[in-house]
């Protein structure tokens, strides 16, 4: 078996190392581009900000062990041009001598990953303006920073964008994040990222929304970046974070079908349209776990899981891979955002019906010190009780909700299972009733009647006339310091006594805090024969919606 | 519905709340003997500690909002004396004014708890020896800590025993703990407590094990603890925490069914032998979610969904209680522990078949500053995969593990599906291959034979005749720091070229530091004609079994 893989970081890699240990005689050949191969491309954000201080620790294993260790034929420096499916043989340039050979091959494996995008604006090949995929990236980005770099803009508030303001920051960088769309975070839910917004403007961070680069020009100390909106941004550095196209030119070359998003298309075993050939990771198309769909995840963890799967197949076995949950984590200074399965805005899109919840516990027990809250959102299927998907944002405690969550999509669970979960349980690491319960009652009491909510934003569109009376029933003090306009203030405490003043055939939607207080609101007033529902979430989620000054 | 419930913590209090949103007309009174309900068993220990510094916090709900909140009628220092089933009645005394009344009832649930062992020996009611439960417990302790204690023993190397020697030394008391099995930390494999020892040993607690207390006596400054083997103990303040019995009192006089352990025994929909007498909480015999049997486990978190679940049956739905995990976490110092579903010594006394495996991941990427190591153990159904229990011990990221492999064990998912989970993954957070994922390559690699495995102890055990040769496949390095007696030293980068060196016809147990590169050692010797398998988790995992001093 002759095996060639073309990419050498997380999918090639992770194929060639498994390939190893599957046959020990297989001849097998990594070509990567660059210099490096199985490198940290997650660390590369925090290397610029100081925070990694080693740049040898960013290389996860040197071409020299992969030789040694696993006995792979390591080319760096290498770029495979071509492919010549007919012959199965591939075309190599050595980057460093110039000279191009051919290499034949039983089977193929391209791990090319994804290329930053470089939008054809004027002045984009300015000095200071960088993409960040690989150490070259870092090392030109790094020196620039320990130069002197005053003010850094970052076009795109995707994750790498955001991880990279706030290692701007840590270096003492007045940063500014150019989103053009109306959210930060795509894959979130809007009002989901606001607690990073929050974050990064207590930071110092600047986010301009709705806004794009037109052009670049030259300034005298570096570069001003011009927007849309004819808002000007000086700059030393600017950073181009607005997504990654699959490397798919090879592929397209050969003939391999690539997806409308340009993604190599692939069946479950990881093959391309060509039997011989495999593709895997960032470069490649993968299926929706939750929808179906196909979509296009560029994640490590996949990456890596693929190129293990791939090598499988290589060797005979039948391995599947069983499509992307889109699991994926931020963390911007103390606050973590995680998501995984479907957003709402992708159930909207593909009119799947759901249900969705929010709760805003607090990461442990709240009596023990240090307790940090956490918004969580869930959405579900409004008839099986399906989890479809979870979003989370707070402090610590986020990542475990978040994975808890993700094997319960995995596993097909609903909310009902999520009620029964048995998670661990000291002060310091949760609660008797961890928020992952703690979704799961009021996603369950939901469906089950017990627990009508109303969604905030649904109640604050629906015409005055029809508008139900949005009850606060938190403390005064608390109404006073903030609530939703047009509310009424009757303490929860107070309600039973003071049922006669609420109208009888009038819609009532109760609201607390976080929501639970509103819910028995809700319950008594059910059971005392008026219509209610409760707003799900309470002024927390109000709040996410529309963020005090 | 008049429903009455014997005791207001997690249980009872649960029970009550959730009765009240399920009916605004029910009457619901809550029966406690003790002067608070609803508090913080589990903070106990961090307030004597001084973590927790108010008293207040411990007190999750006070009595008077359970009243005007819930309408409950709730009577604290009010002792149920005894149930008349014929009559549906109960005797309560009154524990201010001495008065004994009788309340009928329509429903009953028992969420009566369990209460620390006292064992019967002599000098057992000395002033300075106290069990933990309750508020009034805590005061009585916690004064005496404030004033004088030098040295504490305690009883019992369990969980609470464990937290209560954390905080004792947070105090400056010299602890020792005094436990009468070979180990601490029963519900744990022996091995996986090694870490934990080790901790306590390093901040100055002593643990004795195979000891027990046969008499106190009353010494010059306290107390001394007369030990089995002759050992005496100087203490101010002895802990007794060997243990809690079912409060079963109650429901044996009024002729309920108990297990043999004292739990009162219920179906899944937690009703008792009697059908209008439900319990729940520490007080009842479950059904263990694994094995089927019937044991005892007595946690906050069962405790109160299963006063959820009693007071959705009294009011006429069918919810059953599914069985319990044993999900248990335990912090000492910058050290965590935690376990879900069987333990391997359980398996073993059930006889049922399994295999195990041992992982020793860092919590987050290596490339990342703070990276935890960890020792993560999985058993597993050797036919079908299927996920049976999970330990693991380490510092940080520990509770994330074991609530996502607790979700795996509910959701009845083998160690095939560990492969491909999909786990939140930011160099802070994880890893692209989160430890979970390794343990699901490690066990598959078992279970499909690509990775055959050895357990070291039966390695040292087998009879030298038969003994494989052990081949220690680390750096000469690491080789020189220590090693298992008898090893042969051979560098896995060095093997395919010394493999004339290795016996033909012998068997080669390959080992490396946590087990990789001994993988990688026995697939190379296997696929070159040998036989071999892989010491599983290496020589950390020897090093469990026989720690170095
Ligand atoms: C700054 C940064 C931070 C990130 N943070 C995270 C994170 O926190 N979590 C997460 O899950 N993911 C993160 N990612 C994404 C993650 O790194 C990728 O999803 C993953 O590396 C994809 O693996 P891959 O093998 O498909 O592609 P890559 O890792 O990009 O490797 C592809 C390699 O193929 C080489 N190549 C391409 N074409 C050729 C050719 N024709 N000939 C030879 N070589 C070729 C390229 O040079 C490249 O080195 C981050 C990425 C970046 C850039
Ligand atoms: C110090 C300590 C630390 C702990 N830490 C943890 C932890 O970290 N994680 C965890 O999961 N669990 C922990 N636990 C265990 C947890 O607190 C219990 O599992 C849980 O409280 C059991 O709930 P329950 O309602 O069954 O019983 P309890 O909470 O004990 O409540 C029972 C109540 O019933 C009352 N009662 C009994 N009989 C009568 C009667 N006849 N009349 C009137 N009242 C009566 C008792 O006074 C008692 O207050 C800890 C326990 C202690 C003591
Ligand atoms: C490291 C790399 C070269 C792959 O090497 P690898 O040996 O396949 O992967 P890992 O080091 O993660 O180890 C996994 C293997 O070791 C085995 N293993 C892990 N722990 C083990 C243990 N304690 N005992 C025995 N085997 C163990 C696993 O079973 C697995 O082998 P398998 O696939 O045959 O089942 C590749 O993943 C890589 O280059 N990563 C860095 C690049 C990257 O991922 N970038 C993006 C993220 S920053
Ligand atoms: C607190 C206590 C009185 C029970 O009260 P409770 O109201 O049932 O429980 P919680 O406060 O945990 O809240 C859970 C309820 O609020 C609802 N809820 C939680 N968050 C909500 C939100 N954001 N919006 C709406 N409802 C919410 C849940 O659905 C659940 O109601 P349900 O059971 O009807 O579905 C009881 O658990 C107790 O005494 N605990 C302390 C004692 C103890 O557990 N000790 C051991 C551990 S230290």
């Amino acid at each position: 078996m002759k095996l060639l893989i073309v990419g050498g970081v997380a999918g090639g890699a992770s194929a060639a190392a498994r390939a190893r240990r599957l046959s020990e005689d297989a001849e097998i050949v990594v070509f990567e581009r660059g210099p490096d191969v199985s490198f940290a491309n997650c660390g590369l954000p925090y290397y610029i900000g100081g925070e990694i201080t080693e740049r040898k620790k960013l290389i996860v294993t040197t071409p020299e062990l992969l030789r040694s260790r696993f006995q792979l034929d390591v080319r760096t420096r290498s770029s495979v041009e071509a492919i010549d499916r007919t012959a199965k043989k591939i075309r190599v340039r050595d980057l460093e001598s110039g000279r191009e050979y051919e290499e034949a091959y039983d089977k193929l494996i391209l791990a090319t990953g994804a290329a930053p995008f470089r939008p054809s604006i004027p002045g984009i090949d300015l000095p200071g303006i960088f993409t960040l995929r690989n150490l070259h990236d870092t090392d030109q980005i790094k020196a620039r920073v320990d130069h002197d770099v005053k003010q850094a803009v970052l076009l795109g508030g995707g994750f790498i964008s955001l991880e990279l303001a706030e290692n701007f920051v840590r270096r003492g960088i007045a940063t500014t994040v150019v989103e053009k769309n109306g959210q930060i975070l795509t894959p979130f839910d809007k009002e989901m990222t606001t607690p990073i917004v929050q974050e990064l403007a207590a930071r110092g961070v600047t986010i301009l929304l709705d806004q794009f680069a037109e052009s670049f020009e030259p300034s005298a100390d570096g570069l001003t970046v011009c927007l849309n909106s004819g808002q000007r941004l000086s700059a030393q550095l600017v950073i181009l974070g607005v997504g990654v196209r699959p490397e798919n030119k090879l592929a397209i070359d050969a003939g391999l079908e690539v997806g409308p998003r340009g993604g190599i298309q692939v069946n479950s075993y990881l093959q391309t349209t060509d039997p011989n050939i495999y593709a895997v990771g960032d470069a490649i198309e993968v299926t929706d776990f939750v929808s179906g769909n196909l979509t296009q995840v560029p994640l490590a963890g996949p990456a890596n899981r693929q190129g293990r799967i791939a090598a499988d197949n290589v060797f005979g076995r039948s391995m599947t891979y069983r499509g992307t949950q889109g699991t994926a984590i931020l963390g911007v200074f103390d606050k973590t955002a995680a998501i995984t399965g479907a957003s709402e805005k992708v159930l909207r899109r593909d009119q799947r019906p759901f249900r969705k919840i929010y709760v805003h516990p607090t990461h442990h027990a709240g009596y023990y010190p240090g307790a940090e809250a956490m918004t969580l959102k869930l959405l579900f299927d409004p008839t099986t009780g399906q989890v479809l998907g979870a979003q989370a944002v707070g402090g610590v405690g986020i990542d475990k909700r978040i994975d808890v969550l993700s094997v319960a999509i995995q596993a097909g669970m609903t909310v009902f299972d999520l009620e029964e979960m048995e998670l661990s349980y000291a002060p310091q690491y949760g609660s008797a009733k961890d928020p992952v319960n703690m979704a799961g009652f009021v996603a369950s009491g939901l469906l089950r009647g017990d627990h009508p909510q109303v969604d905030v934003e649904a109640v604050l569109a629906t015409p005055a006339v029809e508008q139900p009376l949005l009850l606060d029933v938190r403390t005064p003090q608390e109404f006073a310091t903030g609530h939703i306009p047009g509310a009424m203030s009757m303490p929860v405490d107070e309600l039973r006594s003071r049922l006669g003043e609420l109208p009888r055939h009038r819609m009532i939607a109760t609201y607390c805090q976080v929501g639970q207080r509103g819910y028995l609101a809700t319950r008594v007033l059910l059971q005392s024969g008026y219509s209610a529902a409760n707003v799900g979430g309470g002024f927390k989620t109000y709040r996410l919606f529309h963020p005090s000054n």
